[in-house]
């Protein structure tokens, strides 16, 4: 086992911070958005950019041997100990559309097993924060630990996806099949639908095409309240792809037999 | 005409203040969730209830002679001089799921013609305000008048809507064809959603099934912002039904020419 230093709580406060500052301006402001992919509407902002390159120099120089997996750059040093996971603008559809349900997000994973993760959003001043132990949530409406509620019938849970536009027709029939079982459906939240599980305020979120960087920072404050991530098979949901989270485990495996679909 | 006294800004604030009071201690509480219409999901809050009793006091208390038009209470005095438009938690969907994308809406309309309104979201200390004439907004960004964003072609337009699953099979399928030819689009927001074209965020809100209540104080921010909001047909949008909202009034003519169906 390694002797790396670990981060603490305070470090991730640090990097939301310098995201916020960067990011926050950008907010509500024209800007210039970038297609990153010809084929699919998939925007960027200098905001994103800038935000990642500042919290990669505080991380360097902090974590020097650390590695860091971002949205905007490069990979670097992958098989190191320690690990930081970053996207500064989780949400950029919401973004773009002047809706504060987008977050940065900022993880850690050493290979000792320690998983923290932290949302960070700036124009609500909320933070969502999962130190590998318990979730904690920081806001306007005050500072508590985060728990998420019961949940154990679908017929009562409220569901989140991005868009089921985004499943294939495989997928789709067994997505459905879920919202139509449950209570209420909700569509275009990105990384705030899983804070809201931490908080009790929802139950159920079902993604699919995932990146790492999109789910890895998540786990921890979703663990952290007591809920469950996981990939549509039951494994670990690190790597991204069909993702499914419940802040009810009961819940979770009534979902799993319900996405029994092979992987894409 | 009538000599009645007319509402000042600040009287709308009071009444934004007086529902955020109300309603806020219940967001992402644990709240009683009443059926209001048993075939269809439509969460009514104590909250909603409360903070609208406090909103007629007041309204009562200072403008004895006007008439109201609520969500959760009936009508007074429809046949007045002044009529106001109360909707004490739109989008309480948003609300339930913990999402602050919700707001109160406070209306006014004098039969002389003058057109108010205003959407109080006390989670992020947002509120936006037509006064007949020009559209203001104060948040935690600052306060700036508002003012709508060119977008002449549908293919450069964000477009809101609720959910495509509340139109019936012909509106749908004029729906799908603006929804297709439009850049992004995207699901679940409610009063936000104009307050987003009022703000240059989007471009675009197309609703159907909408109630009085739901739009009617929101027309005079996105009038006063310089876009648009009519009915399908082109006409007033202030009785609810199919609503189609614009920033730009060119975007709005294409859009009212894809969307030429039969009045539900």
């Amino acid at each position: 086992m390694s002797e790396t230093v670990k981060p603490d709580h305070s470090f991730f406060h640090s990097l939301a911070d310098i995201a916020g500052e960067t990011v926050l301006p950008f907010f509500r402001r024209s800007i210039v958005i970038d297609n990153k992919e010809q084929d699919d509407f998939d925007p960027v902002t200098e905001a994103d950019r800038e935000a990642e390159r500042r919290m990669r120099e505080m991380i360097a120089g902090t974590f020097p041997e650390d590695g860091i997996l971002g949205e905007e750059f490069a990979s670097e040093r992958l098989d190191a100990d320690g690990l930081w996971i970053l996207d500064p603008i989780d949400g950029t559809r919401a973004f773009i559309s002047g809706l504060p349900v987008w977050g940065t997000l900022i993880g850690y994973r050493h290979k000792d097993g320690t998983q923290m993760g932290m949302m960070s959003q700036p124009f609500t001043s909320e933070r969502f924060f999962g130190d590998g132990h318990h979730s904690f949530y920081a806001g306007p409406d005050g500072r508590n630990p985060l728990q998420s509620r019961a949940c154990a019938n679908l017929s009562d849970a409220t569901l989140f996806t991005t868009t089921p536009a985004l499943f294939d027709a495989q997928e789709r029939a067994a997505y459905d099949k879920v919202e139509g079982a449950a209570r209420l459906a909700r569509y275009g939240v990105d990384c705030y639908a899983y804070c809201m599980i931490a908080l009790g305020m929802a139950d159920l979120v079902i993604e699919t095409a995932l990146k790492p960087v999109d789910i890895a920072p998540l786990i921890p404050i979703i663990e952290g309240a007591g809920g469950i991530v996981t990939n549509w098979q039951g494994g670990s949901a690190f790597d991204g792809g069909q993702v499914v989270a419940c802040g009810d485990k009961q819940l979770h495996e009534q979902v799993l037999d319900m996405l029994a679909v092979k992987a894409a």
